[in-house]
């Protein structure tokens, strides 16, 4: 078991380890007292530790209710989240009381912006059930929905208590989707950690999961640390989610984040040669590693399709977008592009 | 005209005078440079007041837009706060861009929460327009929306970018809505102000409008300094609410805020002098000011109808009450009260 310390506006703890989950009543009881504590969680992630949880928590004098939702990005909307709002209303949760988001990213960033919002903030925790949400959305703050015009356009940046990664779950996770988070383990090997890269690239699917999941931690505090608010370093972390986004979107949401980040990802590394942002060879590395993680490289999309979702993208300030490009294994570039110059670009990366 | 800085998470001015809506354009640049200006307001002020702030706004290089929705409390709810954020998403606002929230409570409230949550945060500055909103919602960053379990239920503690109060606009307020904002306006008095007390004792409705707006700003910029996340002494600001929220509630929002404060601070002026926190003398004087504005001092709803409703407050905090109950005028406490406690308390103070 490992603990990290997140210093944000709030410090927290992240803890890592085994068969964390029959344990989790004691756990939650060393941040906050027992209380009324409400779970959130999504229809798979319920059906198989539900019930752990939720008798751990009673069992350590927690009145433990709970609101579980269909799984799924589809349910990751204002019609969720209001539903999310208004169960904790109708349970009379109070401000000394507890949210607990139990599953894995959409579960995590609705949980965490309806507790940012109920009351005007209550306490909770982030309990991760997927690769994807331990190593990215549960640390660092950031909670969201998706409006009709794009992926998280709604939400607020808001700190948990404390997050709680048990991986032994991540062997009843289905393997697609432990796959899309490898997508974003690589990630960070590609942003900021050639030793990491050369692990997963060497292992595969059977990486150390304590070393990467910590590993994965510790970098992502160091991003947040510098930048809370995402106005500057943080950035980086969006390396492959500009065109994922575009991605996600004109699939409808079929393509998943990890594969759409994926193929983002491949389409920053072939341009970045292309326009001499990086070596060939820095593209090849990428394009292999993922290929070795049965990720996706490529889409049917257009450059004319993907252009367009990209322009309702929030990460756009004014006339320009912010695309985060590989130098080398472990060092990218944050560059400022003209919205005319987007096109062009994505198309070398197709 | 006269200016009061407001020191929270983050410093900004609150600016006090007459005309200042014809050159609002002006104002709003020295606090953010040109760029798309997205204005919310309601169908009563905007058919007002709407051609000129726009056409100020334009004339100073800002790129205006703006979203109008039906006047009332009963518009603050989940369902316009949505179309706010889909409005914004469709304008494709980014994080430069600027919200500008013209009316009264209910706008700034509704507003300043879309402006807290569209892509985590974007600039916005408050614009009130009624007396109610001058000296209180639009100071302090608390922005909300109700749901159907009660008022204010989500919301976030969002900062704007300036305040600007344009005491001309009360010329053209209903005289019954000017009332209700006087009921605030006599509760700075009966809190924190015995000069500011007998100003309004002595003059009434005619009460010096500068000096009683920026008297009113100042006591909240107090409160807000001391304690801007509303865990202490901010709860004081809450006199006379938590049973006006109810009397609200059971209404079904018929009978408004300002009336309802009224009433609350009647019950809890009465129950105060029954109950030995305050003399007979304070009683008197706080009823016989609120006649003298032409504001409620009873209700007709029962001391059961009131207890049920305020279970479902969110001020409460496990098994207590907070209820705010006067001592003198211009001294108050801050007195924890039991749920068993609490009906035989209304009971006295009806």
């Amino acid at each position: 078991m490992k603990t990290i310390d997140i210093q944000a506006t709030r410090s927290y703890p992240v803890i890592i380890g085994e068969n964390l989950l029959e344990d989790i009543g004691c756990i939650v009881s060393k941040v906050h007292a027992p209380c009324k504590a409400a779970i959130i969680s999504d229809s798979n992630v319920w059906s198989v530790y539900g019930d752990l949880v939720a008798s751990s928590l009673e069992s350590t004098g927690y009145c433990a209710c709970n609101f579980v939702f269909p799984a799924g990005e589809s349910s990751k909307n204002s019609g969720t989240y209001l539903e999310i709002l208004n169960f904790l209303a109708d349970n009379q949760l109070t401000r000394t009381d507890l949210i607990v988001a139990l599953g894995g990213g959409v579960v995590g960033d609705m949980a965490g912006f309806a507790a940012a919002t109920y009351l005007r903030g209550v306490p909770y925790i982030q309990v991760p059930t997927s690769l994807l949400a331990m190593v990215d959305s549960s640390v660092g703050g950031k909670t969201a929905i998706d409006l009709p015009a794009g992926k998280n356009l709604a939400g607020a940046f808001y700190q948990p208590k404390c997050v709680i990664c048990d991986y032994s779950v991540l062997n009843t996770l289905p393997e697609d989707i432990f796959r899309d988070g490898c997508s974003e383990v690589i990630k960070y090997g590609i942003l900021y950690d050639p030793e990491l890269f050369q692990h997963l690239y060497a292992s595969g699917l059977d990486f150390d999961r304590e070393y990467v999941i910590s590993r994965c931690v510790e970098l992502k505090r160091n991003v947040v640390l510098e930048d809370e608010f995402d106005t500057g370093a943080r950035q980086k972390l969006n390396l492959g989610h500009t065109f994922g986004h575009a991605i996600e979107k004109n699939s409808n949401f079929t393509v998943t984040h990890g594969q759409a980040v994926a193929i983002g990802m491949a389409i920053a590394a072939r341009a970045s040669s292309t326009y001499g942002i990086c070596e060939a060879a820095i593209t090849e590395a990428i394009i292999s590693i993922l290929e070795k993680f049965k990720l996706p490289v490529t889409t049917d999309y257009s450059d004319q399709d993907l252009y367009a979702a990209t322009l309702s993208d929030k990460k756009r300030a004014g006339m320009n977008v912010n695309l985060i490009l590989p130098r080398h294994i472990g060092s990218c570039i944050i560059q400022a592009t003209t919205i005319n110059e987007l096109q062009p670009f994505i198309k070398a990366g197709l």
